[in-house]
């Protein structure tokens, strides 16, 4: 059972509606982590709100409370519950995504503005801040909506949404909505949830459709490494006292080697080599090492082997070391010992990795090898935050669909990839709801979500939303016939 | 020949005087670095050229030309030039100081006003910003020339003198000025010489006055390593690309241990083992661990034997890692992978260490060091500046006449010292001008030069006005019994 023929041609016809939809939503800067902006990220919020209401969605505008931004207490802007369909014959989908956006000016090095969506004929680009992160999928699934409603056809499954204006800026308050939420059992707003769909990431190049089944999570460590009681002067001070600088730079170079190998011993040891079968699913990937190093602006890639370089992305952890606080950092030469200095490093995190169980690794190793300097310095292991990897069962019926609607649509078999960075809602519905989540990413890998242009093409915002729709026929026609 | 009775009572009996013009020199905030004070470091250089006059010192304001600072174009503050004396039968003594000084806020952390000079009664303390570094001493020299004046006294020396208000920002134009009149010859500023006494450094301790005849030279790095074309997402990049924060703590870990040696070949090796005499040196000097750690603020001198951490400081090398520049510095947790990075370090060199000699060492061992971490990252080595150490020959009838007024005046065989930092100046003298340089300090360890509260005892400020006189009859003593 594909999509009907009337909803496809519908969404071939309004193409150019759809299109001004997105710019009048792309035109209110809803740049959650300014704030500035938290007017703006309240009317985005009215904006879908009132989208939604006017294709039959029952929708619900949630109080998350306060937070501080900028010394400010503010007023968090509010989450969308919403929910159409009741029929207990049919799936309850839900869907997530984000009407909040990263913060852009035209002076970051924009060649439009940002917050106006900016058509580019030749090459079909809608370029604005927002199109591809997060405002073009979610209104891909108002299109639907829209034309179900003009179309007078019945919706093929339930739905809820579940749509945040704080994503960009830690999701603040979502994971307390969706336990208090799933706390209440038979009354809560996700209750006969079957499966979740979320649309908030990209195809792995700019050619071939992905379903994506994983992400890694993430431990942060700050080292830090006390020693004088002030900056001292290099000249006055230099070969009479134990550097703080020295240490951390010693203990920075024993965390992770130049081809990626993690060196804390038990990390890379926690996770299986793959199987045949596994490393065959990188080897057909769409993607190869020219791909990788157009997107990194360098040829600098891990190996020549595109398996090895894309499973360092997706099913191995990584190591990256970020930057030092306290430590001279300006232009020029300033010949200064600082007297205390944080290092900062992460480790992306694959199953069965948890900070849980990779954090005492890390401290135990660190502390360690300090003890090796002999310094007198003192080394205070501080974790900023972390969460779990995700990744999700791709034998499933709800990657079915996804997998029969990319086919469908886009005449290809997507490319079933893991991501290497960290989309935390994901884990807190599949932990908290218990059901198979999918990411079905609309946009392509060189869409710059978080960059300067951002873009949408406009064949991705098209063909995504009769993906998406396809996708519910889809997940209505497998689960019929289970 | 001490010097005259009658002088030393007249520093003893007009000290409230000479400290009131200490509190006129400290109120005009003639801060170098700071563009919005250009016009107090000009009113400052008019001061000191009508103290100098006024007490029958013929002057020069020379004009320096201009510089960029915080992007304006200034005129340099003009240097001051003064002879007094041209009795042949006499010795010529150049003297240098700088009547520019640090920046100073009451919001850095001043328990007073910096530019008020408070005296505390219960201390002796006269804090102001300059009180030390450099306002103090060079008045002495102007309460020396007001002594001889007011009573009658014919100086036992011919003077010359140098005053800059540039020092505190790297003395631009003053080695053009001293190269441009050494080269005059007959007709040169500086014709004549046959010593020079710099007062701008400090004893080691609060107790024992020094004499100081080294300060190491400097050779600065930057060690720029590139990678991806702008900064990368860890999560989508991590494990994927070499990283250049990776390669970069690689190198820095392998310049210096924790210990200090430096791990350099040739570096540390191109400095000879002290002699027992040179070592007895170290041993004798008033100054001992828990003063170098009571300075430093905490209890982490490399070793617990005092004449190997002086020596440290004073007759070797050492190697201080500074911080990068285009890494992520700020507080917080960014994931970043930054694309270009540049660790900043400096070697304190010692002769025979020159900047030309040491840095092909340092180039070619961390090019072979870097090949070795076989990354497709660029490496490019900067040398930002550098300067080479002085190390002056303290069998000297200058020293000699040096420490005879210390004994003089002070009761007390002098520290014989070397000091860890630069003062590019001696250099230039020592080498242009080929004469005896003596570095003669009237402020005490604790001074806290470049820090907040700086002050200067009543009794270092008196009786280093009187051990500056004295030294000026003890140069006469010694020349003309030679
Ligand atoms: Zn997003
Ligand atoms: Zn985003
Ligand atoms: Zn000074
Ligand atoms: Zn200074």
């Amino acid at each position: 059972m594909s999509a009907p023929a009337n909803f496809i041609d519908f969404i071939d016809n309004n193409a150019d509606k759809f299109i001004q939809r997105l710019a009048d939503a792309v035109a209110i800067p809803s740049i959650s982590g300014d704030a500035s902006r938290r007017g703006d990220v309240v009317k985005m919020a009215l904006f879908l709100d009132n989208q939604l209401k006017s294709y039959g969605v029952e929708t619900k505008l949630v109080d998350l409370g306060e937070h501080t931004l900028e010394g400010q207490q503010l007023k968090l802007p509010p989450a969308i519950l919403g929910k159409i369909g009741t029929d207990p014959k049919k799936k309850t989908v839900l869907i997530y995504g984000h009407f909040d956006v990263q913060p852009a000016e035209l002076s970051d090095g924009w060649d439009t503005d940002p917050f106006t969506l900016t058509i580019d004929k030749a090459t079909g680009r809608l370029i604005g801040r927002g199109s591809s992160d997060d405002k073009g999928p979610i209104l891909g699934w108002v299109n639907i909506l829209e034309a179900h409603k003009s179309l007078g056809l019945e919706l093929p499954v339930n739905l809820k949404f579940c749509f945040e204006g704080m994503e960009e800026s830690g999701s603040e308050g979502l994971d307390d909505l969706i336990e208090s939420e799933v706390k209440k059992g038979k009354g809560g707003w996700f209750d006969g949830v079957d499966c979740v769909c979320i649309s908030d990431n990209y195809w792995l190049n700019t050619r071939t459709p992905a379903i994506t089944y994983g992400l890694r999570g993430l431990t942060y460590f700050k080292l830090n490494i006390s020693g004088p009681g002030r900056d001292l002067h290099s000249g006055v001070f230099g070969r009479t006292v134990h550097e703080p600088m020295t240490d951390l730079v010693k203990l920075m170079s024993r965390l992770v080697d130049p081809d990626g190998k993690i060196l804390i011993p038990g990390v890379d040891e926690m996770v299986d080599a793959p199987s045949e079968a596994e490393r065959a699913i990188y080897d057909n990937l769409d993607y190869n090492i020219a791909d990788i190093e157009e997107s990194a602006g360098s040829a600098t890639a891990l190996s020549s082997d595109k398996a090895t370089v894309l499973m360092g992305r997706m099913r191995y952890p990584s190591l990256s070391i970020h930057g030092i606080e306290g430590a001279f950092h300006g232009v020029g030469a300033k010949t200064v010992i600082p007297a205390h200095v944080g290092g900062k490093f992460s480790i992306r995190l694959v199953p069965p990795q948890t900070p849980e169980n990779i954090n005492p690794l890390v401290v135990s190793y660190l502390e360690a090898e300090f003890a090796k300097l002999n310094s007198k310095n003192k080394l205070d292991i501080e974790c900023l935050h972390g969460g779990k990897p995700w990744v999700e069962n791709f034998n499933h019926w709800n990657y079915e669909a996804a997998k029969k609607a990319t086919e469908a649509v886009y005449k290809k078999t997507p490319d079933l990839t893991r991501e290497g960075g960290s989309i935390p809602v994901t884990l807190t519905f599949a932990e908290s709801l218990g059901v198979n989540v999918l990411l079905l990413p609309m946009g392509r890998g060189d869409d710059g979500a978080h960059s300067t242009n951002e873009k949408l093409d406009r064949s991705n915002f098209i063909e995504g939303t009769k993906l998406l729709g396809t996708y519910l026929y889809e997940v209505a026609a497998i689960t019929s016939k289970a």
